[in-house]
């Protein structure tokens, strides 16, 4: 219904330059332009041709421009397709854009191209989806896992499996016609065989969720630690600015302070807490309930404490702390600067061997020791989730849909093992083939698709 | 020097987008993205054409794009130009800046593709300069403009006009060669007849300047008159808005509120300025003083007086006031709703009727009463002073250089009259014939090509 309709939209970020795009897409975008466009008839050009000329509202020269002509399938949408390059003005653009909608277009709705590049079978809807991740990328492995996404190989893991998966299904379902006569079409080893790697990759999808999410997100990074152990010192450390406000009095941090730092192309994003203590401050102490749901929330956690104090009484102090099971936790040593001179003798090394389940490092904020060491600390021990398949998942659309998929694919793992009728079997084996679906689009509902489009920009 | 350089820079605006566009143009830049672009080979493919592939970093892929090429000469430098469409993201468009530049290309300086595009007689220095108001461009009067100029119809005519002038002066110039035989090569009074001419061609143009200028830059609308007759009322009323703090106590105005607003496609910027009115605070008769410059330096001054004031006293008032001799002042008799019953009899025809030098008009600021009218005069005001030319000068730059060539076949005018050698005709005339040059770039020094170009953003 709406695809029946020419869609117009500015294209290019809104603001001055020297170029600005308008698209046009859709069955009479070509007729369109040919209304407002002086130059060669567009309808009797090839597809993938440019062409010079103006576009004039009756006698009104509006702007000479250049017309880029795309058509039918051969475009991004699959339909004829216009893109109207023009002199960058705010002006001149929705001049234009006002002009096409007099002459029979629309304006499109966010992601309407996309949607339609979706509709007309050009993108599947993992690509689609990748297509937004790509224009917000704004690190090299958001950007990396993007392009992978939109280039397809995702898609084609996930159809493989699908359609082997269908084969059996349908198998299965034909045993249903002929119940009376017990016969088996489908091979139950086989099929067996088949679960449980289908189940395997599913489940290495389902790992690489945690990576492929801090890689599209940002890795969510918690700095704990008593007070005044130096916390703010070392976020202004890793950051290169002023950011927290830095000063001797115990409390300083109330807020949290959140900034991003991108090491070898992942993303960071520090979280600065208040410290961690007992304390009648009401502000504060609403500070700490904060830091505990931080701390609870963060990926990576940097424990904080001062060198000079005793090693056993941090490794104390940490194995008081819950820390969730999937949080990687690294204890800093800090202040390794102002190492008390009595205790020369203190061992580095040893408190760090106590603290056998944590990585651990001494380093100074202040003098910004070892600070590149902590900084390869991070990339490695986000680097060592990265789990063995070629795609990560980043979205955690996808990610709900493989979990339905792996909680069907169990039931029917477990009811070939029992030997359950092939009645019961074919539903759970259609849940799952359903969910997987859902990712590359083959199924799909309206909830689904506008939510995914929603996401976009006008224009795309 | 710099021309033999290929350039590359985004195009489009700065931000987040659908489609962002990287622009390339120089003899190597085919060269240049056929390294980088994966799909068919450029260099072979014809001018106009559009191609899609990958742009890679080696085996790393950065985005999926479309690829416009242009073959020297048919391109806007008149050079090898490429354009690549690609993901509108900051980072992505960043990552292909700096593969082309690893490939050779290096960054283009402000208006250095159009500094190109003249350079290489694409577009002539007026026209150039047109590009930079076109994408400034805020409302239909300044896009006319700036469409006119860059159409060239400014070029042609001064370039015509010139080239009559060039004539002339060459065979005044020639009679010097044989200067003792005493000849005369070029007729005298055809001469007078094309400097006649000239001068008045010249002379609209520079009439045409406050036409021009004010439709490119707005017209500049003075609010004057007492305090607390309703100023700002009137600016809020015209504008729509609460812009300037209205209050019942006189003087509530000390510092000048300027806000646009565009009728019939002409930008009016309107400035509301504290009361006229002798007075002891001290900030207030700065604002008074900064009142009156105010004042000077507008276009149209628009006098507000209470209509209950005998308007007698209020002729008087306005004849005190020393307006520019070419500004136009519109009289408004406001508060006419609050009209005094016991003076029924009041003619307000007849106010105005005393004021024969000024237009005036009744309204009323608070009920808006007549505000059409006074929007109607606000743009016959300005659309009288249109000048009979098919051009508007709007550049100071090109005013400047009309006003020489006028001082300068003033000059050869007399010369001719008073039957002046030859030698010193031809030395103003080329004062002149210099002078119209610089205006479409026949005649250019660097300083003035830095000084145009400046102007531009970096990617136009």
């Amino acid at each position: 219904m709406k695809n029946a309709n020419t869609i117009v939209a500015q294209a290019t970020p809104p603001g001055v330059g020297a170029i600005g795009v308008v698209r046009l897409s859709g069955q009479e975008s070509i007729k369109i332009a040919d209304k407002i466009f002086w130059g060669k008839k567009l309808a009797k050009q090839e597809s993938h041709t440019l062409h010079f000329g103006l576009i004039k509202d009756g006698e009104e020269v509006i702007d000479e421009v250049l017309v880029s002509l795309f058509k039918n399938p051969n475009s991004f949408t699959g339909e004829n397709s216009i893109e109207i390059s023009a002199h960058g003005s705010p002006y001149v653009l929705q001049q234009i854009i006002s002009l096409c909608i007099k002459n029979g277009a629309r304006l499109a709705t966010a992601g309407e191209f996309t949607q339609r590049a979706f509709m007309n079978g050009k993108l599947d809807l993992s690509q689609a989806e990748s297509v937004a991740d790509i224009i917000a990328a704004e690190s090299k492995g958001q950007h990396e896992l993007a392009i992978k996404q939109m280039r397809g190989g995702y898609s084609e893991q996930m159809e493989s499996l699908r359609q082997e998966l269908i084969d059996f299904t349908a198998l299965i379902e034909l045993e249903l016609d002929f119940s009376e006569e017990d016969v088996e079409f489908a091979d139950r080893e086989k099929f067996f065989a088949l679960i449980t790697k289908t189940n395997g990759v599913i489940e290495n999808l389902i790992q690489s969720f945690q990576y492929g999410n801090v890689l599209k997100n940002g890795v969510p990074v918690a700095i704990v630690g008593e007070p005044n152990v130096g916390k703010s010192t070392l976020l202004n450390a890793l950051l290169n600015e002023e950011k927290a406000i830095v000063s001797d009095i115990a409390g300083t941090t109330r807020d949290f302070i959140e900034d991003e730092l991108t090491i070898e192309g992942i993303a960071f994003r520090f979280v600065d807490t208040a410290g961690i203590r007992v304390t009648v401050d009401i502000l504060e102490s609403k500070g700490i309930e904060r830091s505990f749901q931080k701390l609870k929330d963060a990926s990576i956690v940097l424990y904080l404490a001062d060198i000079n104090k005793p090693h056993k009484e941090i490794a104390q102090d940490v194995k008081e702390i819950e820390f969730a099971s999937e949080q990687d936790v690294i204890v800093l040593l800090n202040k390794s600067d102002q190492m008390d001179s009595n205790c020369s003798a203190y061992d580095v090394e040893e408190a760090v061997s106590v603290l056998t389940n944590f990585k651990a490092l001494e380093i100074s904020a202040s003098t910004k020791r070892n600070l590149d060491k902590l900084k390869k600390l991070l990339v490695a021990t986000i680097e060592k989730r990265k789990v063995q398949t070629d795609i990560q998942v980043s979205n955690a659309r996808h990610l709900q849909a493989l979990q339905t998929a792996r909680e069907s694919l169990q039931k029917v793992e477990s009811g070939l093992k029992n030997n359950i009728s092939g009645e019961f079997i074919s539903i759970d084996a259609r849940v799952a083939l359903d969910a997987l679906g859902s990712i590359t689009g083959k199924i799909t509902n309206e909830d689904v698709l506008s939510s995914v489009f929603s996401r976009f920009c006008i224009g795309k």
